[in-house]
């Protein structure tokens, strides 16, 4: 898996920063983008995030190249609506040579990842046979297993960002959303440290876990663990 | 596959209209939704279609259970966002001994559906064996080819099922997806025939097809050839 | 102000009810929602809520008929933006004769009632002299006090309700848009009880206040304390 | 009025050339961004708008901030739900002394446009003398005319952009929001003179007027037409 931060709101923290100031000024939004200093933009921020007044947070979009995960983790990603997707097509792409299947770490401890590794060489191959006879690609892929990786972009405003590393970096997350998850947030704040200081799951930043019964009794107090536990650096 | 109408708004026909009139009207909405007859509503309904007025529409919602589809349709569905799903979650449901794939006619007709089917049969074995040693049934699906099926419940304002229905009943559109879209017509139709009437493919309900170069060259002159099509009756 | 409940999906809870089974359950939409009894659907619902999986409850809609508010309170509600409207329009209806306009509690106990009722009748006077030498009736209405009353049908799935009655009848609510929210309840409890038993402010429906050092510092404990303090009954 | 561009995603048109490719190609996000040339880029662009796959377009974001429109169009902006606001409050900013007036033209031809600027310093007045005896603010704007005015951040996609100007820039929409629009436009097309060179009223971006018998019979041929009628240069 790979994921790259491909474009972003030129200024994305004065901008939100300026529209949460807007709101409670009788200043004009220009007058505001052109005279917050970066410390009013973070305290600005901060004292938003506080109040939960996030709707300011969706005037800064960030669009994400992902390459590499399985179908199993994009049809789930895809149940988030409010963010926009573009994503390379089953239907007119060919696949022929290029399968590339994304392996769990509970399979490869299974005792049966030979006789895994071998049904997604046959589903390749049989896919490609079907292809070769004139099957429509659309429909060859029927035989592909759901491990089948492909490539995306993802554009997400950041206050859809901070409720999708909400749920999505929580434990109890499926684990290979969670490590994308991880790596949009790890690009995310390199470029906007103050917008996204508090995003992580529940326990992180809301400070309680939302799980309920079903809570990990593990509680996440930095990003860095996070990080850590991806090996992103 | 199987497409049944679960539930819907009361009366939406008459609620459409009333809204409808509502916004050029002195009138109440109290008023309105007491007072219009039959013969009003279904004017008032042809009337804002043709003048493309759609958002009153969406204050009619429509719920469908569907059962059998293939992943390969329930990832392309879910990409629709202004819709409401719950999805058979293949986190938490054992699909062992359940297993039922989607087999494309044209892979029926390729001259390897034996080698197709065995496929199907040793995915599901491996799914199988990989949960009885201990694999998370959410890792164990990784191996089952997207044919695999699942049930879904939708629900789509009126609004947003004409524009479904315009893009999903196309000819150019995956034919899994068609059928379906088809079957949930079908189901609209018999409950709201004034609301749906002039749903369709852009050839059948715009009186253009709105494919360009790629049109299919054939035009749709009424539902009931779709629902010919499907055995719909 | 009058709030009636036009509209609503037949079976709203059951149908919330057979989508949050149909996650986590082998069984098909068809089999859930024809075989869960009253007791079953209460005890899922009630689960739901506390594991806070709302998504199910977006498949119920509830379409209110509201008339008589002001202006002010109909330019807040359309801010939120899952959800349909439809409202009397002001560029299409002429409203001479037909002002009336809201008078806020804090109003009528300043003092300066007779000049703001009289501010009102001049207002009303100045748009119908306008609307007679021709002015468009979309531009008359522009000396009309944002007091003006406006009709307005609007539709929210049970899930953007919950979250609506969480933010607007808190105390800090506007009181307008609280009265209006407090009476879409009303509505909504009537023929949904399990399903808005727990909808209110954050004090009430999450047991915690979400405002932080701008709390009102009292604890609503019941759905009938709002009612009551509206007359509701 | 003022409209600036406050913000916008780095590289709009890059960004959104390299999602449309990604859906039918091979090759992975990082290297159609990094590979795109300007030439093709502006073609595939042409090629999305022909076909009419807008998704892509939503990719990119542009924030415009808004200065001095009144509260009737700002009620009527905030209809477009796939959009982001925040707007000057008027329960918390205190308009005494700031008052503005929106006049439009067929008011100031009337004859009576003594009378109605007359009308505003009275609720202006009345507005002050309401604050100062002890009436909130959120109160006492009750007697403001819909015409004084408001600040506002706005946030659309270009997808949805297209849609707005598509409806707003048509000569049926209402005549601030459409001057509003121009604005929009005449800034958009100077960061992003792809994306936006067919963005207009559908006589002009689709070459068909889509208000049938409403329509007023003149085809807008260029956006140069549209900024000469604003003195946009």
């Amino acid at each position: 898996m790979k994921v790259i931060l491909l474009d972003y709101t030129g200024e994305p923290e004065l901008t939100v920063a300026a529209a949460a100031r807007l709101c409670y000024s009788p200043s004009t939004p220009e007058e505001l983008h052109g005279q917050l200093t970066p410390e009013e933009v973070k305290r600005l921020i901060e004292m938003i995030f506080k109040l939960g007044h996030l709707s300011v947070f969706e005037h800064a979009s960030f669009t994400f190249g992902i390459e590499g995960i399985s179908r199993v983790t994009s049809h789930q990603l895809v149940r988030h609506r409010i963010a926009s997707y573009s994503q390379q097509s089953q239907r007119y792409v060919n696949l022929s040579n290029r399968e590339n299947f994304v392996l769990p770490a509970s399979v490869k401890e299974s005792g049966l990842v030979k006789e895994v590794k071998e049904h997604f060489e046959r589903a390749a191959k049989l896919y490609e046979q079907l292809v070769e006879v004139g099957v429509p690609v659309e429909d060859a892929r029927f035989v592909l297993p759901q491990a089948i990786t492909t490539n995306i972009i993802v554009t997400m405003n950041a206050r859809e960002l901070h409720h999708f590393f909400r749920l999505r970096l929580c434990r109890r997350a499926q684990w290979e959303i969670r490590e994308m998850a991880a790596r949009m947030l790890f690009e995310a704040v390199k470029v906007a440290p103050v917008l996204f200081f508090k995003a992580g799951p529940s326990c992180y930043s809301q400070g309680r876990c939302s799980e309920g019964k079903m809570s990990c009794g593990r509680i996440v107090n930095s990003q860095e663990e996070i990080f850590r536990e991806f090996n992103l650096k």
